[in-house]
């Protein structure tokens, strides 16, 4: 199956044709511009060099979250439009996941990490097994203390892959926990991995796609807290 | 140091902007289609989406050998055009060098391959020495049987990568040598091992870049051999 992958769900944004496991282009960029502007560019550009058209695209997948909102928003719009218009199935999955299989060779356990701000990380944690990285615990929104004392508790060290993975490390360093930095090629998140995790997802339709935010958004939270201030004065 | 990084010594092409260790944008096809239209409207397009001109480019990198006597070539020529156009400093590295940057997380020793035809793989083992692949032996063209022997002396198993991983990995089940295969994105070549490698090179002016092609081309083979067959007809 011929499977174009999107992942703009941080600072990355990156495009992938596979067939397969066979990758045959990848583009990324982590220099930091709007993902809006260069995503929808960089798939044309790809797709054109690879001498592909996108009718003989069999389906999509996207990194549906966690991750930035606007990133995850501007991946599952680009997806949705590119599905619909294309009348193709497409697939979200988890952008930890996705970012698990650059691990696979590296340890017997991957610690995908995203810095979450509010002194938070969006991780999960995942075991290799034949080459594939298998789920122990599911996505979330965690402390470093929290992700910490479960890393302790395995019986090698993880292999730390994300933009989380420097203030990760730094923990890990003060705390005593071994562990395996992932090189920079491996660093940030990659289509790639998009379409190695959705080797095991439901494809669907356009409007089945939706994004897996974990956490509230600022906006939400505001409303959130202004909504109980209003109750409490009540 | 902001790096220009080109790699198409075999079926892939790949461009990667570097800053130090950090990978900005990488842009890699492994689709087959011609190194000489594609490589640099790839380095055009890779840098305009990373909102850098070639002027900001502090160097140059190329993968100089061993691989296919055309891609060499089309590397070697595109970056000598670059370098003397722009007065910026090159440096040509070894192709399986490069490659070794794949394994540094994944194995004690690295096992680039690339298929020479002729029953012959183009090779050269690494150790990995604090994320840093440390050349246990000279770039060469060998047998399978003489890789099998070398590497059935190490102590760990190998992590093989390149274009001959397959073949490579028949022939060591065949013969009971244990080794780890390199999942496709670390599989075949790419920039960002060159912009690696490049780190302990000596950058030069584009006169002095070279390409390393290992073996005789066919044409000079035949030549050779006609020459041989006229001496010994005298």
């Amino acid at each position: 199956m011929r499977l174009l992958s999107f992942e703009s769900s941080a600072k990355t944004a990156s495009v992938a044709l596979t067939d397969g496991y066979r990758l045959i282009a990848q583009y990324t960029q982590s220099g930091g511009l709007t993902h809006s502007t260069t995503l929808l560019p960089m798939a044309k550009t790809l797709l054109s060099d690879a001498g592909v058209s996108i009718s003989d695209v069999d389906a999509f997948a996207v990194a549906c979250g966690p991750g930035s909102f606007t990133g995850i928003r501007i991946g599952i719009s680009t997806v949705k439009g590119l599905a619909l218009a294309a009348n193709k199935p497409c697939a979200g999955v988890s952008t930890l996941e996705a970012m698990a299989w650059h691990g696979v060779s590296a340890s017997s356990f991957i610690c995908p990490v995203m810095d979450a701000r509010r002194n938070q990380v969006y991780n999960a944690l995942f075991r290799t097994d034949c080459g594939k990285p298998i789920r122990i615990c599911k996505d979330r929104a965690v402390s470093l203390e929290e992700l910490a004392s479960d890393v302790k508790a395995l019986s090698a060290p993880v292999f730390i892959v994300g933009d989380g993975a420097e203030i990760t490390a730094e923990y890990f360093d003060i705390n005593g926990i071994s562990y395996i930095m992932a090189p920079y090629n491996l660093r940030m998140q990659s289509a790639w991995g998009v379409a190695m995790a959705s080797q095991d997802a439901k494809f669907g339709t356009s409007q089945e796609l939706l994004p897996v935010y974990l956490r509230l958004s600022q906006a939400e939270r505001e409303r959130q807290a202004a909504t109980n201030k209003k109750e409490k004065t009540k």
